[in-house]
């Protein structure tokens, strides 16, 4: 197989984003894209050399020549699409959360693995130069046995006020990049969440019964300890990892768009951190991308497992569930595995 | 009053510090110490002009010329040592922990409040110019209000094992100066904690019931939450604090011996971070003692009060029960005052 | 005109570089390219959508659908090319320096302004996001007047020897970009230089009357003073300004490929900064040929003129004398335009 | 020997700061201090525990308790000083620089040599812990053969007007430090100099036939070359250093208050670097003078000799002349030595 042919459901920022990284991938080729409003996104999927463009998104998982799938459609529709893709034997990308509902996802865990099709969960940082690097640190025991694991991760500015009740709450829609980047860094699961929350920044959280800020206890399944904190509001994109172990410390800065330093009598002056996402992992998302295709090229496994999106979404629920109860929640309390 | 004249009682690492600081206080006389190996000391003793070396503690207490003592003794000394001193109406500074029992140290901040004498506890980090500087600019509004706070503090190495039995365990020895600079850098109570321990470093510290490794989260009156990071061996004094609010975020870097980089086709290096606190926190040293001496000499407020002391305290003692329980523990369940 | 028709002339690695960031430029066709070893390229041609590949450059010269020529042929062949394009009404890019004679270049400043088409010079670094932004503040007067230019600039290793014959000489082949950008950051062009050479890292250079180490004094119009180091040897590429002037300094540092830092007993440790001008100046040259295109498109002056390439070649021969004689060298004593 | 004695000739800011760093060293006694405004000092000098004050340093030259002289008075008084103790069998430590006359410094490092007396130049800057960190590795070979050195040397601000006629000169006042500190990083004498001037920031200056701003090229004996920069008006005190050579660089970076940063949504902030000598060598001064004590009371060489201080005075004097003439000086043609 050298080249493959993919469909896109769901053109949307992040669709949109996938398909321009991958129009430059000389092993690939768009051969469809559906969208809700896909009379809009004519030109556009023209200049990315896309043929098909449609409202409906079963006639891309019925053509015969397409390889694989991309799902970038809203999150409540994962399920469905994720089962007839498998069905029809195509290999699967989905953004992540797969799904709101934990024995749903697990389910797709075994769904995709009795349909022997390839799936990847859309974790980009795993692929952010930042986070690789130290990930590879810590996996060629640079810094000994990891003891301790610090996450901060910051949005600039909260969501649209309209998104949050369909956002699935903090955990699930935010500080889950955090539990899937917690379980790459100390290359072990999860085994008990504690969370603390706080509606601090806007009150339309607190009307969805969901939080703006946020503190996550982790113990993991090999003795080691983290915290993670969250806020909507930082006015820039603060993510940051420290990973700490018993021979050192490994951690990573914020990216920022030049390295001028203003000095004056007044002070030192720098511009602030990248703004957002896009700005961010802009490179992340290449290489996400380009990741998977090269896991169906050469058949290879995928870097990020359905079962890697399974046990994001069972800490984010069992982080949930904390922040309910007040109290530590262990994680087999709520596996659907 | 122009001159002041101190006693000190127990002249090991930090009574021998406070001496070799105060002898360059124009303002001050140090008059008596008093030791248990007095005989071992007086060379050291000369050499600071300090003209009295006894084994007895009391004739300091009883010498009507001593205005003010600095107990540095060991812990469980200090409760009767603070109640001789008071009542003959000397003013105090005290080494933290005031005590290793919530209810003692209760008392004692309603003694010397009674016997109207000035008290400082020993939290010397408040007077490092990292940390006095974050708080001054927290203080002045510079991130708005604060909504997180992350402290990371780690020592470079364990304590001796013979000294853990005795320590009160890693909160009240270690951690107890983060809960001050947690309170001191919000200007908030804490009102709940919940701690994570875990023994990675030495199975020491699991023999006398305790943890080497530890994080632990924190709510504030104000509603902010905060989390702390703790480790016996880091092999470098690491000491970093973030305070996040709804404007912005201060952050501080540890200090380093020098910063002489190093590049080369290998990578780029440079010394780590200083080894412990004599070096960190020398200059903190010398800024809290100066604070106690003027606020004696011109009759200010101590900038460290005793209840600062009993709520580090009481924090602690809440995270070795949330610890020994699994559970958060709301600090009002244990409050002695 | 919407879309533009460009040849390129030179498949070197910097004329495929320009095809494949031209190529995603939706405003943009490359109708054409030459080169010598025109067979061995067509597979990347193609792939870059380019349909005419020739030995032969002057086919794209004469091809009237074609409104501008990329110059991307060895140094000694730019002055001829240039001619027969500005009189074919082509707009001109063209790598630096547009010749290695002084008389030359000058004529050529004034042919293409007679010619009435556009004229890049390929000074690449005015579109890096440090040393754009650094400008910027410059000229936004954040450091009020310029007092004193800084340039660090330094290869990572040396060019083979078979090409040091060729090249022009260290101040032609590699000062020439700091040449361009202390005018560029300056506002001013430089009256006087004076230059030290050092043949410390291989005697290949002495054979060829050249030297791998320096440094460059200048004196600007405006008054103000530079200093400019190079080495060809650095073990990663250093590319470092400073500007500093009546009210403050402006900095940069390299670019590095993460962030991560690793704390252990040893020391601090971080990966070196980019190897090289393809990693460090990868975006620069994106801007560089987008900025171009834009002054074709919409009719604009071009960022950096003929003149300009014309000013940096002026010191670089400067600077060659000035070492030659050991004297500084007015730039007056060489002008010919 | 285990104490010495000491007379300090000169209670200026400098003789004072001495006086203050020698008090906390037990092996040390100062005598006698001498200033034409004794009467100013009395109290100041009995804090110190100095016995006697006078309006005549030869009183301390002819104590025959006294061991050593620190000569802290105004440049011109030096040689007759130095003479003077130098036949008295003092060992000396005087200010930079020695004289302002080459050939009387020339004497003076035969004389003390010739009367086997100790003699320590006061250039305090070798015993920064930056400045010592680069050199110890330089000397240890961490980057290989050196072939830059980069110096930045910018102060504060400009002196009162009315000293600028009795200074000497930038080169001689100011840079004389960097000169050393040039000699001190590369281990090597430099031969030959190129200085450009301007005046830029005070048009006092001008008046007086000095300079405000200049940049310095250098040729060291070992082959290696190297630039500084000086200003009078930089804000801050602006100290940098940077070693470059065949395996690698050195680099360190000027001094802070403290670490802290703030991130706000206009950018980051920091205060700026510490303002002046007596903030950022107040480390160098104390090691200095302790490293003059130790060498007497351990009859070892002094680190920096009288032969270092001419020197540094024969660059400042080449300088000077090549700026005068606008070409390079080699140091041949000055020498005195």
């Amino acid at each position: 197989m050298e080249h493959i042919k993919l469909g896109i459901i769901g053109a949307g920022r992040i669709g949109k984003l996938h398909a321009e990284n991958l129009k430059n991938l000389p092993q690939v080729k768009i051969k469809a894209i559906s969208d809700l409003f896909a009379d809009t996104i004519k030109d556009w999927a023209a200049s990315c050399g896309i043929e098909n463009v449609s409202k409906d998104y079963q006639s891309i998982i019925q053509d015969e020549e397409i390889d694989a799938i991309l799902i970038c459609s809203p999150t409540d529709t994962h399920i469905s699409i994720i089962k007839e893709a498998a069905e029809a034997g195509k290999h699967i990308f989905c953004e992540k959360p797969i799904s709101f509902n934990l024995q749903e996802t697990a389910e797709i865990v075994e769904l995709v693995q009795n349909h022997g099709v390839k799936f990847q969960t859309g974790f980009n940082r795993r692929f952010d130069h930042n986070m690789s690097r130290v990930q590879e640190l810590v996996r060629a025991g640079k810094i000994g046995d990891p003891h301790l694991l610090k996450i901060t991760s910051r949005d600039p500015a909260p969501p649209h006020p309209d998104y949050i009740p369909s956002s699935g709450g903090l955990f699930i829609d935010m500080a889950i990049h955090d539990f899937d980047l917690a379980r790459f860094m100390m290359d072990s699961d999860v085994v008990e969440v504690y969370a603390q929350g706080a509606v601090l920044i806007d009150q339309a959280f607190a009307k969805h019964n969901d939080v703006d800020t946020a503190t996550i206890s982790l113990r993991f399944a090999n003795g080691a300890l983290g915290v993670i904190d969250n806020s909507r509001k930082a006015h820039y994109y603060d993510q940051r990892v420290e990973v700490f172990g018993s021979e050192g410390c490994l951690n990573i800065q914020n990216d920022f768009p030049n390295s001028a330093e203003l000095y004056t009598s007044e002070g030192v002056f720098k511009d602030k951190p990248l703004y957002f996402f896009l700005e961010r992992y802009n490179n992340a998302y290449i290489k996400e991308i380009e990741a998977f295709v090269d896991a169906i090229v050469a058949n290879n496994l995928v870097p990020v497992t359905a079962n890697d999106g399974y046990q994001a979404e069972l800490i984010a629920h069992a982080a949930k569930l904390s922040l309910k109860e007040n109290r530590p929640v262990a994680l087999k309390e709520l596996a659907a595995l």
